[in-house]
């Protein structure tokens, strides 16, 4: 989740992965246009420019940016997996936290939960991409699921449960300052996940 | 996890009631001391005398709470299931946040998390504080589970699971404004949970 940006992307790119990256660390209040503008080292009048919705429009494609990241990263997991399991892509998926936590501490967290708890009510717009956000990352993990055998009637909701526990498993690492959360929910629902598939 | 404060209490414990609420909705970053007096019809000047230490106690003092509060529940679920049973706790600490969001719509977390996102580097009091937090709440269920069972060796680790999964379940409720999150993780764990149980 701290990919480093190319220099070959253009200001508005690196501006929407700052938003991400000071809103997963920060939320959503703490994190002024100016702050993405400098973050980004983007030109001023920047956010006039690219995003004429302001903050909100940031926000939102910060969001979108996170759901696409994430449900990207699952074929990447996948093609480092010799025989795809449930429970391999969930240890990769997990692994992807405890790698950054035990590299950079544990300063930040999703930014789709960022988004989420640090506003009550988000407005219409900023709800409108969450929802599209997690559902970009579900999808490839229960498209997933199938291929490797999960009944297509259950493979949403155990990405629904993987998604949840390893995001409830990185606000409780954080709170611990320590990977263990994350470690122990692969362990446990390791069996589980794998109890879902049915043999072809 | 909006109980109604009985008139008894006084200013300081409805400010840091009020303080947990409002952390539990809008995070910690929007939450001022103002409005926490404000909210909790305190006398002004209640932050400097009851709360010397300033917003950082006052959030300190919420984030206590709330894991008192949520531990505090553990025992009141157990005493209205019949014959418990991890799966049936954990439906009860799912079901509080399920009855919650249809009743009162999904614009409240939890405090613990809110407190968590919500600040990139929380100051090592308002860590501490955390960190007890999530003790007071995850040793009562600890507890419950050897009492249901559960080997003591293995009765953190599910606990830690538990708690992971309805704290992430949660953050993607309120994404889908939606409880079906809940329901499934209390439902897909359900056999997981109940198998620990190491018969007497």
């Amino acid at each position: 989740m701290t990919p480093v940006m190319k220099n070959a992307h253009g200001p508005r790119e690196r501006m929407v992965h700052s938003a991400a990256q000071l809103i997963r660390r920060q939320g959503v209040t703490s994190t002024g246009v100016r702050e993405v503008v400098a973050h980004a080292d983007a030109p001023r009048g920047s956010v006039q420019h690219y995003f004429p919705g302001g903050k909100e429009q940031l926000v939102g494609e910060a969001v979108d940016w996170a759901g696409r990241y994430a449900g990207s990263r699952i074929a990447r997991f996948l093609a480092r997996i010799d025989s795809p399991t449930p429970s391999r892509l969930f240890a990769a998926m997990v692994r992807q936290w405890t790698d950054e936590y035990r590299r950079y501490g544990f300063a930040a967290g999703c930014p789709l939960a960022a988004a989420t708890v640090d506003c009550a009510e988000p407005s219409p717009g900023v709800r409108a991409h969450l929802a599209s956000a997690l559902e970009q990352w579900r999808r490839p993990v229960s498209a997933a699921l199938r291929e490797m055998g999960v009944p297509a009637r259950r493979s949403a909701a155990v990405a629904t449960l993987m998604i949840s526990a390893l995001e409830g498993a990185i606000v409780l690492a954080r709170v611990e300052q320590d990977v263990r959360p994350l470690t122990t929910v692969a362990r446990e629902l390791a069996p589980l996940l794998d109890s879902y598939v049915v043999p072809a």
